[in-house]
């Protein structure tokens, strides 16, 4: 399998990053973050989710963050996407209102995840994506599917590859275009990764698979590398690392999209990303935060 | 090329990682970490240095520590290699003295570091070795050549394959019967090493190469996996990331063991490491030095 020339980063800090960060962040705030991100050439980005705002107050403001969005010229670009989680069909029935053009639903590989995180089995969560799919499907609107803990489980421990297939394949029948693979709490190595792609390749096409890599081992780049050989090209990554890890005290969660796209850089694939400015958001959001980096490159970049 | 079932762990933090860390290390400790890696399994360690001890004040205990470790029955292992490092032949005495039985000796791929960090051309330092080859030769003691900067150089910048590959052939000429390929300060991705063991792979078989990886740019695990996967079984780390990086701030510099051994735990391939111990060995000096440990797998396993 030749490794991918060019590789699609899917942004997540806007969401998937600072849901998991204490500190409140405004909404203007977020929009600058979304607008820098894409002034560095970031062409996806999840930029909000449409979840009970009382079980994820981060994500409140999402309606008027992809309101801020619209009204910015700068952002109405052809190859940009600005995608959005939605759990259920009320939450998709808001983000269209909100002017949401992709959105994504999001699945356990674990029963003891779905049932803490989600509050349900995987079967139900997936039963409650069908009137999701099927509106999105009518109005025309690709939908991109999350598995999480698909190595390991906070609560179940070892996730096999057969799990992660059952839940994929799940997503693929209902519509989604495209399976992120997310190692959750970051215990995947890249042999983890070798037998699991080296099982779902046998049902799927690289092509529409991506990696979600957390960092919590220091693993993500080793295991992105690792994913790349097996012909995937579309990889997740939070700008500084946002995001953390609710499961390892001290620890990081999302790889950051610094030390993805310098990694990328060397091995001569493009993503269309200005390194240097991509630090610099990642540096400003730091700052904003009051919080160093969990970004290497970012740290290692620092002349403060 | 098949990736290697056993790899074998070169310690570098009593010597690489200690001569790097401001806080002084008395004797009795640096013999007791020394003697609690080998508790853990690990079989190969650089356990001082024989420099001038005005110019790393750090390693001026090195023939107490040697002798230490020499009248200490739990190390007298046949199967433990506890070596040092000897810039010239009055090191190598004084190495002898102290009843070293394996040494190693330190080239720069790059003038610029060459002569910052030895004060000498590339030739000067590998003329200056040649006595003490020589005189190891005639002692039957191994020798160990590393090379620096074997990526970038913080003075020079950019390092091609083609210097890399001159020095490590003059090591081998002189009598070394292995080098390790030191990216001292980090910045080397899965691609360059890609180019870079492409190339010396044409001259050199691996199992005379090892791979010395500094995090800094957290590609240090990625750069690893990939030189597996041209047959290295060699990789040098340090317990806890001891060294950090002085020519990055705030950034780490030596892979911290733990995630080396996690890494190839979760690829199948052995180490004869207790990776449980070892975690305890790095949080222990981490302690000591009065710092938080620079391993990923030690900051993800730490419950405090």
């Amino acid at each position: 399998m030749a490794i991918p020339q060019a590789v699609k980063l899917v942004e997540v800090g806007p969401r998937d990053g600072l849901q998991n960060e204490s500190a409140p962040v405004s909404t203007a705030d977020k929009v600058n973050l979304i607008r820098d991100l894409v002034d560095a050439g970031v062409s996806y980005i999840e930029a909000g989710s449409f979840v009970n705002p009382r079980s994820v107050p981060q994500m409140a403001d999402s309606d008027q963050v992809f309101a801020g969005l619209k009204s910015n010229p700068g952002l109405n670009l052809p190859s940009l996407t600005l995608a959005a989680l939605t759990p259920n069909l009320k939450g998709f029935e808001r983000a269209m209102q909100a002017g949401v053009t992709e959105v994504a639903v999001f699945a356990s590989a674990s029963e003891g995840f779905s049932a803490k995180n989600i509050n349900c089995t995987i079967a139900e969560s997936l039963a409650r994506f069908q009137p999701l799919m099927q509106a999105a499907l009518d109005q025309g609107v690709a939908v991109r599917g999350y598995i999480s803990c698909v190595v390991g489980c906070p609560y179940d421990g070892e996730v096999t590859p057969q799990q992660v297939d059952l839940v994929s394949r799940a997503l693929f029948d209902m519509g989604c275009y495209e399976v992120s693979l997310g190692d959750t709490i970051g215990v995947g190595t890249a042999g983890h990764f070798k037998r699991l792609l080296d099982y779902l390749l046998l049902h799927t096409s690289a092509d529409k698979l991506a990696v979600h890599c957390h960092d919590t081992y220091g693993q993500a780049l080793a295991n992105i590398c690792t994913s790349l050989e097996y012909g995937i090209a579309t990889v997740d990554a939070s700008v500084a690392g946002l995001g953390g890890c609710p499961y390892a005290l001290n620890a990081t969660g999302n790889v950051a999209s610094e030390d993805v796209v310098y990694m990328l850089e060397g091995m001569g694939i493009s993503t269309g990303i200005d390194l240097d400015r991509l630090i610099g958001v990642g540096q400003s959001i730091s700052d904003l935060l009051g919080k160093p980096t969990n970004s290497n490159v970012g740290r290692a970049r620092s002349t403060s």
